[in-house]
């Protein structure tokens, strides 16, 4: 029986332990897809209490409460900070085999150096435990530089001015890089609440009347300019509930249909279902050529059903832990949108991610209908442009990135994985990339173990590291020394 | 290497054997979903010999020896009694891990006393033991009762006169509380052939003449109460095919649209696929309420393919092993229907089976939008209202439970879940409880010898035994000693 | 640790070693489908080099260059032979887990004696080895030989002249059978470009001037006769994209509407998707009845989506690694298939295969909804008519295998499974047999290990010859000694 959590948490084989303690572990991080405020980092924000930092804004957590029938009071509502961890404290125990078990316990260890078990008994232990480490100045910025980030990737709307970014870049005292990511998921949100307001904002924010599609495209095409001048290598889109792309309205008249559409929608009126569909598509092509022009890498997260509880919706508003899993498979109309785009030299370098494991195997093989040699690469091989993205959201648990592992070993080449991300918003969360990384070395030593890859230790090394790592800056194209 | 189903088959880990033998073995069982038959239970059925036991109603192990290429005539046909078990016993050695492999043995060893392994050289053995337990008394009370059963619920229709409910309320000779639970699928299923002379029937057992929806409703409220005072706790409902609630549908206007749908089903027209929707839409809304007020606890079947064989159907009719798991995803539909009724006030206590185990992580991430406090909970947590089920029909195998386990783990608090239901019509079928608490308690050690949660014994105990009968006994508001 | 794919590569007990080496390692091979071309078996082709061999038509070694970043050019472009080698050869290592790192050592290790790793450092050595082999005779014919092959069913078109069938029989200098399958997509795909021409070029090779759906029909039967006389056993369908069958349009005058869709058609008109649909109805029933007449056993591949990629479609055709899975899910469809062709005493024995992993269990239950004892059976049990085939193309590796095996235990017979089948164009992917038959071993013998099923060495070493060998050939009709 292993102890728990210890030193070799998760290694399940010699090694595994040693792939994981020599090579893994003193590997930097990339975070190229995080939703940490750079506010926040910008101005080191500091923390009062473990509520805080844990419970203030995790909707992670606060499903796990909901599940163990915790009353929304001591969730969001208007408990006191100690009342609200003593709730999340006590549902721990039940929490068996949730991530939320081994994340909370790693961050104690990692950032508090406590370890203990998160349990009612140790409740007020661990409440004074942080609180002691808090006002000793466990800051954002500590906690970055801690878990050896060495870039992260902030997510950021075009309209952002990005005044902490270069706040941040003129900032010699952190070291870490941090780049703003391009996310225009409310241009293309024709059918959203609040469109025509937003469209104004965005073209205030340019300094342009912004009152046609060609005028949109202009403004866009300058925010990614501006992006890019300050570092930004990806962009990000999230096609919620389905994918509306369709490989037939890649048409010469579907940007008349898109450029009507867009004069209804910013006029306040509806826009029918196809027209919806027309835009999203003339925009999408637009915005892949400019991503190719910049060498932007275009993450797709898709298969999102969100606020499926109006209730809650109308109380809480978007992001309170009411999202799920859509059941829609769009897988073809993913497909049809890259061969569209591959179509019209708009393909840029791509991330694919999908939110329901039973499409892994679907995805993954997807990508490699797509894949071309970079062509920057040297040498016999190099990256492919289109791969699948790590597992995500509701499947970054243990058996979630393993089912994610075979899935992608089985398809393609899995040395060339770009490995983990964080997706969080908060920087305890670093210690995500040490459980991705135990789970992965385990992975990687079974094949050995089992007799099927040899034992090149220098050989595996390698393959450990480019995952952890190396892939990602050279995918992204990331200037790190 | 393990014996062969031995005295601990499945436990795979000294902590797991400790886990069993010292806590969940000795739990007794709710069953809170079966198809038992009321009348049997109250007349004490006998039989005869093992074929009219395990053959004369079971389409698991009928559909088992079709698999194995065995004529229909030692099924379902005319062959007699002996031939039909020979032929099944043919069939045993080629079901290598299939769950009527283990079902059968443990059936034969807990209420038989029979150790042998079940192979053509021991079949007229076991003919000849079992015939003898049974006719030394071996009856349904006698096998429920060794099964340490506390509580069971039935399958009722609304129209039942729960006579046989009623005579075992009555009889103190047998302590086993079981309860009916009500099923109202005949009355939501307007495009079904029979509707209008169901209604009739209804009305008649009622004394109502039904011409009007609000009449329907007002009987169904009625039957609900007339359930609920013999203790009905739960309603059951089955959306077969796919679920066709789509929330754009409960409006106010959708009452006057079911109610001529009802109009024109009962006069034996066909209904509208739209209207359909709506009657369906407004009447699940209307029972929702009344559930609510009774503090029922609805469970939700949803995504089997009925009847997909015609020519059997016309021989054999429904329920003869020629139903499956629907491809259509319907989580989508689902998720409208319970924030349709959240909305409406009118979301019961809710507890949500799939049977495409493809579906296992949309559906519990599903329920977790879905979940608030309990409000008769009493301290920091209670009990979710709205959970995944346990691995339903085709997926009540041992790694069927295992998966359910893993994505119930993954994305809500483990600790909270409801257990196992036998949904058998036998009641030798209560060794499927030794079967999920065998598989549960290797489960919940091998977190543990992993190093993934503390060896906390009594914590473990106490899930152990929460999981096994606790859960249930508060989710339904058994009121047992 | 086990050695890298020594002698009990995959068999992880003492059983299955047992089992694999005294038992499967020795059963003849039948290879009921795969896409070899009798010509070169006919003629004996021989080769170079190993590129020639490995890397001139494999879309699958194709892909996985591609998801290691390689140019085209030494994929499919004017690379010479060596250079293109070494790029594969570079790959290797990044391919951890995937299906043809395993594939390519053991068919070095079986045909070639070669027992390194395939690594960069030993390209050089592996060229020159593999090149002496070839030189000194390693033939298509000496291949299939040396892999124990007793029957192989190519794949042939209705119109094909079935020549080197012809010409194979009468050659007494090659003992094992082959057979052709009859693949009549291309009369079924009146949707498709080219359906015209087809349907002319056959009706040429027929001698008749086929210019109705009737005529078609005759000649399609004349053509199935053809192929029976010839040996011919099974037939084969590829239903890409989605399965269009509908039970309701299986009526009187679907074929009315078929024959009119057939006149458009093979006039060069667009026919519209209702009539494409009762074209596929009418005929597939057509062939239903006549496959029934022949005992020709139809098997189904469903579930592909093709030619993804516009771009290197039409640089490349089809066939060149831009396939995968589709997402739309069909099962429902399927079943209607089935069902209409039951009703008509037109459905066959049948083989299903499903192309999405996630559909296993869909398959598997829905296989268990249409199967009848064979008429042929003796004794109490014999085969099913309709079973899950094995996993396929993009699953054919070993998870994908295990997952099969299991969704297949679980839900059917598995000692009725009809084991492995190449699906391959290359001779060297017999051992592609070999690695199905360790996984196997190591399947079976785990229910064992773990008091699952008895030690009973006669009943399994029965079970593995089984589904290595007899079944298929039952199953089949193949007359073999």
């Amino acid at each position: 029986m292993n102890n728990f959590m210890d030193h070799d948490f998760l290694l399940d084989s010699e090694l595994a332990r040693v792939l994981y303690h020599n090579y893994a572990s003193a590997m930097p991080i990339i975070d190229y897809h995080c939703h940490m405020s750079p506010e926040d980092i910008a101005r080191d924000k500091k923390f009062e209490n473990i509520t805080q930092v844990w419970l203030a804004a995790d909707h992670y957590k606060w499903r796990a409460m909901r599940s163990c029938g915790v009353s929304e009071r001591l969730i969001t509502g208007d408990a006191d900070d100690y009342e609200k961890f003593e709730a999340f404290v006590e549902c721990m125990p039940c929490l068996i085999g949730n991530p939320i078990y081994h994340w909370s316990h790693l961050e104690l260890k990692r950032y508090f150096g406590y370890e203990g078990v998160i349990c009612p008994d140790n409740c007020e232990e661990i409440w004074n435990v942080t609180k002691k480490v808090l006002s000793e100045g466990l800051s954002t910025r500590k906690i970055i530089e801690r878990s050896n980030v060495k870039l992260l990737c902030t997510t950021d709307d075009p309209a952002d001015s990005l005044e902490y970014h270069i706040a941040l870049r003129e900032d010699k005292s952190f070291s870490p890089v941090v780049l703003p990511a391009f996310r225009p998921d409310k241009s293309l949100n024709i059918d959203a609440a609040g469109f025509a307001d937003y469209i104004q904002h965005l073209g205030e924010v340019a300094g342009v009347k912004i009152d046609t599609f060609e005028k949109l495209c202009e403004v866009l095409a300058s925010r990614i300019e501006y992006f890019a001048c300050l570092g930004c290598r990806t962009s990000d889109h999230s096609f919620d509930n389905e994918v509306v792309f369709d490989g037939t309205l890649f048409e010469e008249q579907v940007k008349k249909v898109a450029g009507a559409a867009f004069k209804r929608a910013i006029s306040g009126n509806e826009v029918p279902a196809d027209a919806v569909s027309a835009y999203k598509n003339a925009l999408i092509r637009f915005l892949g050529k400019e991503y190719v022009k910049h060498g932007f890498v275009m993450q797709i997260h898709f298969g999102a059903m969100r606020n499926t509880n109006s209730v809650m919706f109308k109380k809480l508003g978007p992001d309170r832990g009411y999202d799920t899993i859509s059941g829609k498979n769009s897988t073809a109309a993913l497909g049809a949108m890259l061969d569209a785009l591959n179509s019209d030299s708009a393909l840029p370098r791509t991330v694919l991610y999908s939110l329901n494991p039973a499409d892994n195997e679907q995805i993954a093989d997807l990508a490699g209908c797509f894949q071309y040699a970079s062509e920057e690469s040297e040498g016999l091989m190099g990256l492919p442009n289109v791969v699948q993205g790590a597992a995500w959201w509701f499947n970054d648990h243990l058996s979630g990135m393993k089912d994610h592992f075979r899935s992608y070993a089985n398809s393609a080449a899995f040395g060339k994985f770009l490995g983990m991300l964080t997706d969080s918003r908060s920087a305890l969360s670093y210690t995500r990339h040490e459980y991705f990384r135990r789970a992965l070395c385990s992975f990687i030593a079974g094949f050995v173990e089992r007799g099927e890859y040899p034992l090149d230790i220098e050989a595996l090394a390698q393959m450990v590291c480019d995952i952890c790592y190396n892939n990602t800056k050279d995918f992204f194209g990331f200037k790190l020394i």
